[in-house]
């Protein structure tokens, strides 16, 4: 109870291996480090494919992920799940940072419910929830990276998700909880408006033997304080697109959207060789931030406020080769931040549209061979292609090819 | 024993179980999560329940605390407690920190006494050592957060308890210790002097069968270099109260006083419907902070030093109703950093007598559910009142109260 | 799978023992507390036993190191190891460090080979490699915190070891390493040359039935990227020593050397009070830094580059007395910065040669009292000398002793 009190050693030898089943059936230690090499085309290459590379270098070695996760599940009298905890941290050469630290309540009358409180990832879309040492590609898609970073938000979540195995609604899931909104991008809440995010899922679903599908629909709706009365938007102005000012004073303190819409999809086909999977998700939606960043702003801004819509995707193709050890993977994402201009209109004199208006499609080529279940070597390249606008920077496609030869140890 | 070397895998499937008990019966692994949710009555709040609100927010979600702990307890051959080791870390949205990192030597002789050593909790108080996890409001008071943030100092302690059920002394407890000082609110040891901090304490002692009381009288005599010759004291000028400054030599360099003397007690009375406890304890003495904070230094100061005779006191009254799941209480504290100033004397012209000074009383009501060992469910409003001063910020009460809703998980 | 899904709780109590040992046999938690005092001989007291002590200070309790160590290793069918991971965090009131995050894999064919991957300590040298817990004096040498601080650098490895008692190379180790060349030392890679690290080593050998001897051979083949075309070398003038710049378009964006070569030796001898060992270890080679430090850089520099010859060695004298737990020791280092310039040299007129490249000569005397196998005392007393040049701040012997005590906590 006290500080500096001594934790209970009444525990006798012979009493002792029940003491152990009691203290660590219900804890559980898992982690994994991703150790990775990484050469792009050229020295300080712009990448969301483990951030950018330094201003004079080329090729890298990092730890992309280093992740050490604790688990507890307390189940009660009938074996039944009743509150469970996780506490994930990350440590790599960049530091200690905190991912998962959550708490959940299951309710047990109706084995319907439970309820989730403390940081955890936004149910959002499929790639943002799949977890990263699952994932097939080195690294979600630019466009979750830039609305959603870290994937966390502290808040508090209902979910729907029948526990008895022959529920008639056993293949839904639905979550919805309100979050601060910023995440991990920033220290903590800056403003009073919250986000609501929900989504309902189709848990794989067997069409036939051999086939199955799963897909979701999502939503977040939300906002941030206007700490300026400045609020831009795209116009269209005889033909020439431009941003304009609204500088009306309701605009001050006024909420500015952050409106995110998404639907998914997931085939899986199995097969002699392992399996042929096919994966694909839509976004689209408003997003608010600044001049130069569509980024989820991590804290108060004291610069104009710019308001676009935008669009974008994920598809995921995998083909396991001769068996379930080698898998050949593609993956294509775009992300268009301002859908209301494109190429040349970009960068027009006097337009103020500047480049992060730009849209990327990014084409990954991968190989996976899954050495045995702790060992995982993947072999990506990354295409990534911004449009040609008539930003000097940006005449044509400056963007960065990345390779990452990566290793997953997993425990 | 080299850095990259291998663990020791010898074990083979039949000694795993005893080695299992070997390796993790000393071994315990704990912790706790403190999602919130929090309101105030105005934007930017300061607040001492979680710290400040943002200037922009009046409402956040935020994990209080996440901590993880690890205890090592080795005992002797007499199944005695000889070794005892703790690792505390605390992992938040605003990062990890480390919280308690120490370790304990019993000696078995007369199992009398214990020495620890590292980074652990002072020595002072009753409510600075109960754990948050237990705590039943869901701060401690403005007086010791500001006095001792986060509690912990690095130093030395020895202490006598006496673990024979039946010697005479059982139900006392000595700790004696040397403290650097600035504890957790600065990166190390700034100046040579030290802090020793002891406390002589009754142990819950059964007056009835269901009446216990325990008791307590804390000491701290420290303080820290005063880096300029300016310091200054309040001074009785004709009636007219002011901060005077010193300004000689020999100041600079010698030691400024920090000396805090406390008193505590604690009555339980078990009964159907649970318990009924009250508290109190008192604290007083003498804090050298600056003109415009009585916060310890966490760092060398380079501002004028002002020195201030405070006193404070905590008091919980704590009430079960129906039965043990269900507790309302009560919590009653005082700040008054500056004795010898009060109300109007405070920001009366060209004294110099600041914010710092002011006088603070909180009253908190709150009411707890325990919904079970591992989930707790706290509702607590703070009504917070400062003194109405001549300080045009501060002519009448000022302050803001906030409401907390916390769910506690802990294993 | 996915970020919020349950831990899998199928487990049955009946079954729970066996999933327990599944679980933990494979897991090993470890660590260890350094919470010491110390007292230096002046205030200020530059020092590379603990870093230099605060300008205000000459004693300070910290908290040395604090780690916390997760092992995971998996066994094959054969109960040969074939995976092994390393979680180890660094916690003190200086904040929570990664230290070692690596894998390794183990082909078990001919049972020779592994394979690292990760953060982990250069394969350089024996001081470096021997793990702080182990070591019987409190700090690492003055040379290797400043041409390798915290050991450990991004990287891969692969070593030679036979795992079969009876191969005829069992004696020897061989590991060699490509890594980043920064470690630690700097958030990330900054540049696209690495260092190429490899050391031959001869491990304990029984010269006979009480002696035996152990030995190793290191090279560190490596550079980083010259940001400027300003590069000094010490040259000799007519007799005269000065640094000289060579501004040739042609330095900037090559390679600057660093470069190191290292022989040592360890003999032990058993005895009936223990043992009586001696270990030495001389280190020679190139490095590159700057005006002022000799510490290899852990960012891109914007400052002329300084090449140096360089040479050091650390020698250890340990021996028993009157039985195991009473050890003495005596260690002599010395790290030379520049071997082309000594004493009066350095400081000369115009000559450009700083403090940087003053020769440091440490004795260290020692007193370590094993209490048992999880508690040791250890009182160290450092003497450090300075060469005498012709810099003001440095005519004579400047440096400050330091006195540490000890305790060192491990499980």
């Amino acid at each position: 109870q006290f500080l500096t009190d001594m934790m209970d050693t009444t525990t006798d030898v012979g009493r002792g291996l029940l003491s152990i089943y009691k203290k660590f059936d219900r804890i559980q230690i898992s982690g994994y480090l991703q150790p990775q090499f990484q050469v792009a085309s050229k020295k300080g290459a712009e990448s969301f494919n483990g951030g950018n590379f330094a201003p004079q270098s080329n090729n890298r070695f990092s730890l992309r992920r280093g992740r050490l996760r604790f688990d507890y599940v307390r189940l009660n009298d009938h074996d039944q799940p009743s509150v469970h905890l996780v506490f994930q941290v990350d440590g790599t050469e960049r530091g200690l940072f905190v991912r998962d630290f959550w708490g959940r309540y299951f309710e047990n009358k109706w084995q319907l419910f439970s309820f989730t409180a403390g940081l955890f990832a936004r149910p959002f879309g499929y790639e943002v929830n799949l977890g990263s040492p699952d994932r097939e590609s080195p690294e979600r898609g630019r466009m979750s990276q830039l609305l959603m970073r870290t994937e966390r938000d502290l808040g508090v979540m209902a979910s729907f998700e029948p526990r008895r195995k022959n529920h008639p609604l056993r293949y839904f899931k639905l979550d919805i909880g309100a979050f601060n909104g910023q995440g991990l991008s920033g220290p903590g809440e800056y403003d009073s408006y919250k986000d609501i995010i929900g989504r309902l899922s189709l848990k794989p679903y067997p069409v036939t033997e051999r086939l199955s599908v799963s897909a979701g629909v999502s939503l977040l709706q939300g906002g941030f304080i206007q700490n300026t009365k400045y609020v831009y938007t795209t116009s269209n102005n005889n033909g020439k697109k431009e941003f304009v000012v609204d500088s009306s004073e309701d605009n001050l303190y006024s909420e500015a959207p952050r409106e995110y819409r998404g639907v998914d999809m997931q085939w899986k086909l199995k097969h002699a060789w392992g399996a042929t999977e096919l994966r694909g998700e839509y976004w689209w939606g408003t997003q608010t931030a600044t001049a130069n960043d569509t980024e989820t702003p991590g804290l108060l801004l004291t610069t104009p406020y710019y308001i676009r819509k935008f669009n974008g995707a994920f598809f995921y193709f995998l083909q396991n080769i001769v068996n379930k050890k080698h898998q050949l993977g593609v993956k294509y994402d775009w992300y268009d931040p301002n859908t209301e201009v494109k190429g040349k209109e970009i960068g027009a004199a006097g337009n103020n549209i500047t480049a992060a208006n730009i849209r990327y499609d990014t084409w990954s080529f991968g190989y996976n061979y899954y050495i045995d279940e702790h060992l995982k070597l993947m072999l990506w390249y990354d295409i990534v292609k911004n449009e040609s606008t008539s930003l000097p920077a940006y005449l044509s496609n400056k963007s960065t090819n990345v390779f990452t030869c990566r290793l997953q140890f997993r425990f």
